[in-house]
């Protein structure tokens, strides 16, 4: 027997028209570079636009502990896999990160990855470094070698001398990641952690710059990002805390599914704050999880806003869910669906296309899953099945104005001139509640405009 | 210990440019009604444009055998839900289909239901067969009644005396069925069975019609198909080889991967023809699988070159998996990549994009696993995992010419000319080889146009 389900009060038509409350600490978009590190940017001439293109970030005082997040397409290219060696054999403490623009160092064979080893021992040379204790991302055009000597060229001229202590290096090295972004993107904020040896408690800084996905050129398609911080904490606990946080963030960022050779994100934690050492599962570990989420939550939304040919960002909140990660499902559903961006950018409060999307919602496959909270085998056991909706059940708000209760038999009456208006700002709110259980998340995506579909067909190989 | 996998030898690569060979029957283009159903269309007045709105087939002279699949979205129509259950109730004996087009009768709650229920009870009247013997099909659109009395109008004029037992009366109903269809599609073929009782082989005939996805209109996005044969073939047989049929072709076609409220297809069997019994598992099922495989492949063919804004028809297949499930895996990936369907657009032979698609493939849910062929144990296993591809051993073709080769280091120089100048006909062919082993699938999709980002921002609910 199965018992009949105990529903929760479903929410107020008016907790619908607006945001779900937030538990993550308020993030601010200007760059600020926590203690302990010094970054930087330079042109080496990767690209022909004679932009900047070599972007640095060390840790000059001693090892960071490090994590990252990669790409799981099958074409990886070669700094996915050495900073994948990387990271095993330092055992995660690293004492920088190189990032090239103009030439994705994919598809490029044995000759690729001996090029990107060049580049990590240079860099490593200049850092007084293992070259195991540095790590390397890369964007640009797919199946070109790098110009390791031009990049030598780079490093010699920005490492160590040429790199900032403060956020103008952090600003610099933001805009050396950029390849076709139309803007910049950094982030900041702070939580609090209890003081070293019962002193008082202090403020700790997270902060992180991104690239993408502004996909202009396809093989420019790469997401790319380093959150920084203070916070004293082992590789190991980071490398939970961001997995967990890229579950509800990156990973709930579409702007037209498709998946780099090249996509990676990286933090380091220089342990300069005079804070307690973060433990697994702590009160302090949850604490700094919050801040790299608002920090990763950030740079997603401004990764969304700046979608190829998108003019606007699209976020979509799921409450009332069975769990979390249903949430999830729906919410990335709702955004990646092409009928609901087409409709997103004819302002058309198109409830038909939402509820449509939730109701084919899958769950991520199993790896993801895992990385959001959920054990090994019940991630194994869910990934990919349906998403729990029922349409009876199902309300709907788009822009601010509720246009469906299944309670109520599905479409209600609405002020359709006054969701046209809202539409036509720079984002757009859909919430969803599912009426099931306490489950919430998140998805971010963009619009889908005549332009994106030009700037994909024009391009040529 | 793993042994090192033993490749098979690679296709030559004139093998490569040219289409697999094929192992189904051929197919026509016209309307042929295999012996024992009747057909026929009418204007009903549902749709507002006056245009044929109610198809009807009929099993005049007893049942036939039947078998369906259906949408698999938690907000599935009211004829979906009847349907499924009239095809339990009568244990796959059916009297008859009836389509009506203008209304999808979903999201219509209680009453919804009532009106379906009374739209099977007039149909079944009209053909004096009890009620849980007949199926129903709807398209349109979301959110409004169906129109039950001009439904039972449009029944008594046509129901028994204005149904064909010849070609007229299916390309009626084929008319019937269509929405924004800019084209009417139909396929027929045969194939040989063993005569009964010792006789000579005889032909049966399996014809199909169809409609979608033409998602001009995004609540007319649904894709309804009926397939006929006079084969002797039970529900059970009937029913796995539908779902065989469909794991190879259906599920492989995609126009924007929406899938509808009221996506449906129906094979029914009269009997009519004199061959013995279809049994499960014998050689004679496996021929009958085959002519409706190769109906299903044409129709999900016309369905996908009429898509929604389409100008090209992009058929990828994939030979040298791992398997048939890893096979598919990567041509549905291909086709459903906007990247890959913008580059069509716009006639660029563009090979990364089309690895990177490959990279990221995984493979269907369990359930549509299982229809493909695999245990169910071995389906739930393996849903949502990635599909097996190897950069080095990857091979890529396009419309006739080598554009990657993974032995050689990876793209070859080619005749970008010539590839442009194939790529601008009505249909493209993407073949790519993993090198693997002997699996092979295909993916049915369309090049993406500014046209579909129109038709879907300017639709308003």
């Amino acid at each position: 027997m199965v018992a009949n389900p105990v529903h929760p009060p479903t929410p107020a038509a008016d907790e619908l028209l607006a945001e779900l409350p937030s538990r993550l600490p308020p993030v601010e978009r200007h760059a600020e570079l926590p203690a302990g590190f010094a970054a930087g940017g330079a042109t080496c001439g990767i690209k022909a636009s004679g932009r900047p293109d070599l972007a640095v970030i060390a840790a000059p005082d001693g090892p960071a502990a490090a994590a990252g997040v990669f790409t799981r397409t099958a074409f990886a290219a070669a700094p996915v896999r050495l900073s994948q060696a990387h990271l095993a054999a330092s055992g995660g403490f690293v004492r920088g990160v190189i990032s090239t623009s103009g030439s994705a160092n994919a598809a490029t064979g044995p000759l690729g990855e001996a090029d990107q080893l060049e580049v990590a021992r240079t860099f490593a040379g200049a850092l007084g470094a293992p070259v195991d204790a540095v790590l390397c991302m890369s964007t640009g055009v797919i199946g070109t070698r790098l110009p390791i000597h031009l990049v030598a060229g780079g490093v010699a001229r920005l490492v160590p001398d040429g790199l900032s202590r403060d956020g103008d290096g952090l600003l610099a090295a933001a805009e050396a990641l950029r390849t076709t972004d139309a803007r910049t993107k950094v982030a900041t904020t702070t939580v609090t952690l209890p003081g070293r040896d019962g002193a008082a408690a202090r403020s700790v800084r997270v902060s992180g710059i991104a690239k993408g996905v502004g996909m202009i050129h396809p093989a420019m398609a790469t997401m790319l990002s380093v959150v920084l911080t203070d916070a004293p904490v082992s590789p190991g606990v980071l490398d939970s805390l961001l997995r967990r946080a890229t579950a509800r963030t990156w990973n709930q960022l579409t702007v037209d599914g498709d998946t780099s050779t090249n996509d990676t994100v990286f933090v380091l934690a220089s342990g300069a704050a005079e804070t307690i050492e973060v433990a697994p599962g702590s009160e302090a570990a949850a604490t700094l999880g919050t801040g790299i989420e608002a920090i990763a939550r950030d740079l997603a939304r401004q990764q969304a806003a700046d979608g190829e040919g998108a003019s606007t960002l699209v976020t979509c909140q799921v409450s009332g869910a069975a769990d979390d990660p249903d949430a999830r499902a729906v919410a990335r559903a709702v955004v990646a669906s092409s009928l609901v961006k087409a409709a997103v950018h004819g302002k058309d409060p198109n409830w038909g296309r939402i509820a449509g999307a939730a109701g084919n919602a899958r769950l991520a496959d199993g790896a993801i899953l895992a990385g959001g909270g959920l054990s090994a085998d019940e991630a194994e056991r869910r990934g990919g099945r349906a998403a729990q909706v029922e349409p009876a059940r199902l309300r709907i708000a788009i822009a601010g104005q509720l246009v469906y209760d299944g309670a109520l038999g599905g479409p209600v009456a609405f002020d359709r001139a006054a969701a046209r208006a809202a539409m036509g700002g720079p984002e757009v709110l859909i919430r969803v509640d599912l009426g099931l259980g306490a489950g919430s998340g998140e998805g971010f995506g963009c619009d889908l405009t005549e332009e994106y579909v030009r700037e994909n067909s024009d391009y040529t190989t």
